[in-house]
């Protein structure tokens, strides 16, 4: 692997901009100044008039995610390499598993799915029942395997579904383990009450399917969520955050002090929900994911959520299903498979949709797309920083390239795209991904297996700062 | 029974106070005026410079109550007789199926019990599982019997709690029934959790009961039921609401035009946490209550709740149980059991915290110790409002008399007063239940079986509201 | 005057709906009960399947309001006649003191003006300088003249504006006498600013108005008056709330135990400012009022408001001029009058927009219509109440009858409707003014004097109790 | 100047901490990293267990500041040196130009008076009054003099209050230059009429200064000045934020997205309002500053606003007289010189409180102590940093060293220390400002004259973005 020297650009980090080269080598960022000297041998990028920021990451993904029979869309391979495409370096991705399946075995085959990928990854472990193994697992996870997030589904009843109970003993194991728990949130009851009766109201098509999750029934699972996690002393990240509701939760949280933490999806950031209402039903299933698309305003709630800093970052839960997949659901909108992509598209979306309206300046954006998610899930400052020593995962971004997103030109697998027309200004011209341009003005050069995993360390600043809180609260008997 | 003619006083109704005499007669009020001339045989009193007010209503007592092969030491006469010595003349208890018994013989025994009764009473049934029996007995009890109105446990685990599923059942059957669903709302999960961590670090005493039981715990469970009742369109009531926390779900709720009503307990507004520090097992354990007593700041925001009409109503809670009952958790708080009086100490302890700070004006007091309770269980105008037609159930008060709260001089049975050496200015000097005068300054005249149990009709202009905003809304199929 | 006897309604108040006959003689209530018969000649007026409610009191309106020396369309006769076609009985109008008149000499003026009301008025009198004579002449109004309630214009510079030393002086006076301030809500240096840049930017026409006045001027200014009156413990009452933010301004305090209310005007509730944006002017200038007109999505929450009970009081700000009068300001939007109708329009337009969809029970209407005005400024029991005693003025309300609202049916004078083409189901077909059936089946029968002037006493229930609040925290100096 | 290597010790940034060595050399940070060896006469500083962060920035300190004929205790000399030993590298003072006074020219005379400057020194220019000579004045001091904030005095009527017109008129004005808008935020006519009752009821002490400026006052102007800044689309900073209303009025404009900040003032972060009532004139005189101590709530508040990114920076508003000049009030507490110091002490006593307690993780500490206020004011990454090519201002800290903190030991002049008796654990060990080891374990070398004036540039990121906002706002005409 050759030096990159990536000359005459703007370095724009998360906390300031300065017009700097960046010189890369064996995998890592080696300089960042003005007028650097390209070694011999050295690939040269011409950053002239662009922006050098940090590779992306997307902290929520489901590459080739069993499901029904079937597997997503997306491999491991494909969909890093379509990430690196839009200037996304790092995915966090989930391992499910199946009902009472140990977490550690699950995530033994979700590591050798991974070896494929193109960028680097990391996983969070769902946790979708309890018993004594899970506790174990769990250890073994955070200590042994650098896992040190895990995911809860408050809804899915009847499936991954994690109770009141589940959720308590949890987040109290993430707590001792310095580990993060992370919730999918919306109230599984109400949700399974509400697609029975819209059945029953012969309500079956794409539009029952938010009918049958309204944003309250998201506000009261990150409002459930966020107390356990306060009463039992332990931050929590919130994924998806789709509606007002929900941020509203996590700014009360915040503006208690508690230590909470949200994401927003670009899907969620720009799109609503007419599509559901589509007469052709293609289109309407091709949106179904759940959260849903929310009306327009809660849109404007989650940009307002990023610059107030009520949310941290953005993701995509990319997760493509084909029309031949979506249609299962045909006559029962229950059964149509969850999930849109997005993981080649979400960095020039937000750009588009944040930087240019004025709402992020581009040192927020650098945050929300990669900086707060590398510090939140303890891979900063290798990742979601230019600075020496940092992995050469980098952006090179041109504010003024122009791109109209389509399924047509993607590269993510799938035949449907829900920023299908939207016009962008704001695009990758190249991405370096460990030390390799692996993206140069429309020429996508992923290497299959090139992603390494991202074992993270458990504990950081923040827990230790709980960890202190909790000693000076805790409570004391009374002598009697 | 003779007639009477309350001479001299001023009346004091929810909406306003006027200088008038109040003839009553059978039973019910015939003449609200000045100058009223006594019947032939009237019994007169005299109440110049004192105020003639609705008797008030506690729609929260539990007399009677079975509990651990004991009973609570009031029965329903005793806890009525109690009631009318502080000028309440009107109690809604709480009929507690046990495990799985059926809501229908549950209820047959607690009327079979309450036929002693003082003063009149009506119930609530707690739903404590689901099944297609409780679903059958909901509409017998609403149709048949005349209870509008269904309790559910969000705490006591491996009890009574009742889960998501149940409420969401539970809430919808309501609906149906035009009746009002209530919650006890605490997280029963993270109580649970609380109190075996309380165990295991050695805190035993009635310390550990709020330790366990903290303020976040029933915010998030007010919350909880909250959106439910708003995501099914129903309205709910929240009993007991102790702190900051559930009254702003409260809020929040009412802000949005939900219809969610809140009650607040004597104790809760006027006694603080301290009481659990005690060095004395016997005063500690005699506080203990779900939820428990809270620091003092949620004293002033239960006021403030009252004052901006997020919350409508006071109740006591009253369940009371002697030290020797207590004691039998003397080397385990969560073995306690839980409750204190209140019933006869109420409008005196509301009155003075309340009217003679300038937090409420008389007007207002008397819609949160009467008038709102019967407007929300559908006891208006029968109860509730000084007026021709209405229920000879009447309060004399002397806004100047002043009283020094205390076991020794109550006529509650049990020995422990959690409002003992306060001394109150505004006192019942007469209280009238039924056309009788049943209590003449400081003379208790109850009379068993005197009181009446109240059927209470279903629907009313709020749920017909309810249901036309929700024909508004109703989802309609997309035609493909 | 015949004595009346509406037989066969349902009578609707506040606080309940009861099947009822309502015999009216002398000008007021005589009776309300069942099966009441008619004395000799007394009108008998069939309310079968319709509703008895009182009439309805608009407390802001401003009946032949001199300006650039001519007068709105609408004088104290037609106005007042126009109302009760309606179904309003009582007005409160405004006595505007000119610069540095004495506002005693105004009221004489406006007196005098209103002799010819057709129905019974009262006046607010706006405080628009300071000096030692508005503080004699504030006391002069509230003890002999009953003029309890004063009016702050916030906005208006150059003009009536009551700068923050006269708001904080006149709302000091105000708590002396007992009496209520009240508030235009608009921070009147910033629309001045906006205003100059406006034509600076050559935004001259009608569209430059709402965009000179943001709900950010309107949230400021109420947040600004409820911190004064709060600072000096005296109730404040906020008329024209128009937007969310200020909504909240006044929906915090109450949630902090202050005694704030707010008023929303018809026209507020259900038109929105996409007129301001007309290619006609006449229609875009005919919106012209202030605050203004706003995008939906406050009307929401207006909404919201009344359903909360954080907004008590629905009104008009009835002040109509005609084209030519708008046409002033054709070059130069700052120069066209504020105003516009609905005094006649008010009652159906929120029957039809709050009843119909759920979001009012028939009681709250009445409450938002007529009570609670009543209440807030002295007029209750006299007026806002059916019942023995209270001035028969009462609406006879037809649920289902239709209309369609328009200036070519209006009463009201006027060439311009903003309700034009609004179909309204729920309608008066009988008013009853001081004893008189004033309106019938669409014959107006209002006489020109007829009207009378309301004293309204000083001191209330709420003044008494912020009293007490007052003296139990009252500061006390530190002997040193 | 020799060059000094600070070695051992452990970095912490805003983003992260590392083990690494420090070279500085030349004023500035030559290199960051482990195992880095000395040059040749470098000077070495073991910071073996300890952390080197960079140098405190105090964003509001008044020295020398003149009044009522006579001077603050610290000068610029005495009172940078103060903040230098206790590990404050940089002031950022206030020019408070007299009555009609130019601002130009005020700045002149304070920038002779700063020479003597220990430490690195900025200025904030108070406009105090408006006109052309203003507005003027506000351009050269941006574009030539390197002030790109301003303050504005919303308190002190009939002296340097800014009025309504002077706010919308300035932040105008400062929204065209790329300049930062600042607010003392109190409602200057409540205060003047509060203090004057207080007179009048002869509450002349010191305890009268709390009772004439209570939160109230302090949160509606708060609310004001945001709005003002919201509608004019130009951030806007708050100065010591005292109380939770003024909090609350912060986050709601952030959470609306509104670029919005606020700084805590260590003295108004950990001491309460008590003093004020104490028996001893000169103890309570002492404290007198506005706005005031609070009571301790509003402390819990305002450490959850550090917490939540609600308040981004710390201060002291350091501004000392002796027991001498306060006793000019003691008849008239409104003629007591407002004031209190804690330059010195800022740094330990919110390490002490902030990080110890878990409040904070030291990375926080560094943000709200110096980062932010770096990024906000335009100094950063010359400033608020430890990084190659930042100035060489760096504390080294010793978390486990304690100091108890005392009038008697302190460097600062004065006779008085808020912070007396306080026993902080978290000190400076050595502090190195320009390049120059100043502090060294108790020995403080500030010498007279070594800090420079530091100009700042306008524009950032942020008024950038708002400026994107803007143009997609902007407001166009209707054809007509
Ligand atoms: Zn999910
Ligand atoms: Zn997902
Ligand atoms: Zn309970
Ligand atoms: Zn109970
Ligand atoms: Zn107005
Ligand atoms: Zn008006
Ligand atoms: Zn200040
Ligand atoms: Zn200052």
């Amino acid at each position: 692997m050759s030096a990159i020297l990536i000359r005459g650009g703007t370095v724009v980090n998360g906390d300031r901009s300065v017009r700097a080269d960046v010189l890369c080598d064996g995998g890592v960022v080696r300089a960042v100044g003005e007028g650097l000297t390209a070694p011999a041998g050295a690939e040269v990028v011409d950053a002239g008039g662009q922006l050098v920021m940090p590779g992306g990451i997307d902290p929520h993904t489901h590459m080739q995610l069993p499901f029904m029979g079937t597997v997503t869309m997306d491999d491991f391979f494909t969909g890093t390499a379509a990430g690196l495409a839009g200037g996304t370096t790092t995915i966090i991705d989930f391992v499910m598993p199946g009902a009472r399946q140990r977490p550690l075995e699950a995530y033994r085959t979700w590591r050798e799915w991974a070896e494929k990928s193109a960028a680097d990854y990391a996983f969070h472990v769902a946790i979708t029942w309890w018993g004594d193994a899970v506790h174990e697992d769990m250890g073994t996870l955070v200590r042994e395997e650098g896992v040190t997030s895990f995911k809860h589904f408050m809804a899915y009843k009847n499936a991954i579904m994690a109770d009141d109970e589940t959720l308590v003993r949890s987040f109290r194991r993430a707590l001792e383990l310095g580990a993060m728990p992370t919730v999918h949130a919306e109230n599984g009851e109400l949700v399974f009450l509400l697609q029975q009766e819209m059945l029953v109201r012969e309500i079956s098509g794409p539009e029952g399917h938010p009918l049958s999750r309204p944003p309250a029934v998201e506000g009261e699972a990150t409002n459930r969520a966020i107390a356990i996690a306060g009463v039992l002393n332990v931050p929590v990240y919130v994924v998806h955050v789709s509606c007002a509701e929900s941020l509203e939760a996590i700014a009360r949280a915040r503006a208690a002090g508690q230590r909470v933490y949200g994401e927003a999806l670009a899907g969620h950031l720009v799109v609503d929900d007419s599509a559901y209402r589509s007469p052709d039903f293609a289109t309407a299933a091709a949106h179904v994911m759940s959260p849903p698309f929310r009306p327009k305003e809660h849109q404007e709630a989650l940009w307002r959520g990023l610059q107030a800093g009520h949310l941290q970052t953005t993701a995509t839960d990319h997760c493509t299903f084909c029309a031949g997949q979506k249609a299962v659901g045909r006559g029962d909108f229950t059964k149509i498979p969850n999930g849109c992509g997005g993981v080649e598209e979400r960095m020039a979306v937000i750009w588009d949709a944040g930087v240019n309206t004025g709402r992020l300046t581009p040192n927020e954006f650098v945050r929300v797309t990669s900086t707060n998610a590398a510090q939140l899930f303890n891979l900063y400052p290798r990742k979601g920083l230019v600075a020496p020593g940092a992995d050469a995962d980098l952006v090179v971004w041109d504010p003024e390239g122009t791109k109209t997103l389509s399924v047509k030109t993607q590269f993510s697998k799938g035949d449907f795209n829900v920023f299908e027309g939207r016009t962008v200004r704001g695009v990758p011209t190249h991405t370096v991904s460990g030390g390799r341009v692996v993206f140069a003005r429309g020429d996508l050069r992923a290497e299959r297996g090139a992603g390494r995993y991202l074992k993270r360390p458990a504990f950081n600043a923040v827990t230790e700062a709980l960890g202190r809180a909790a000693s000076r609260r805790a409570p004391v008997a009374v002598k009697r």
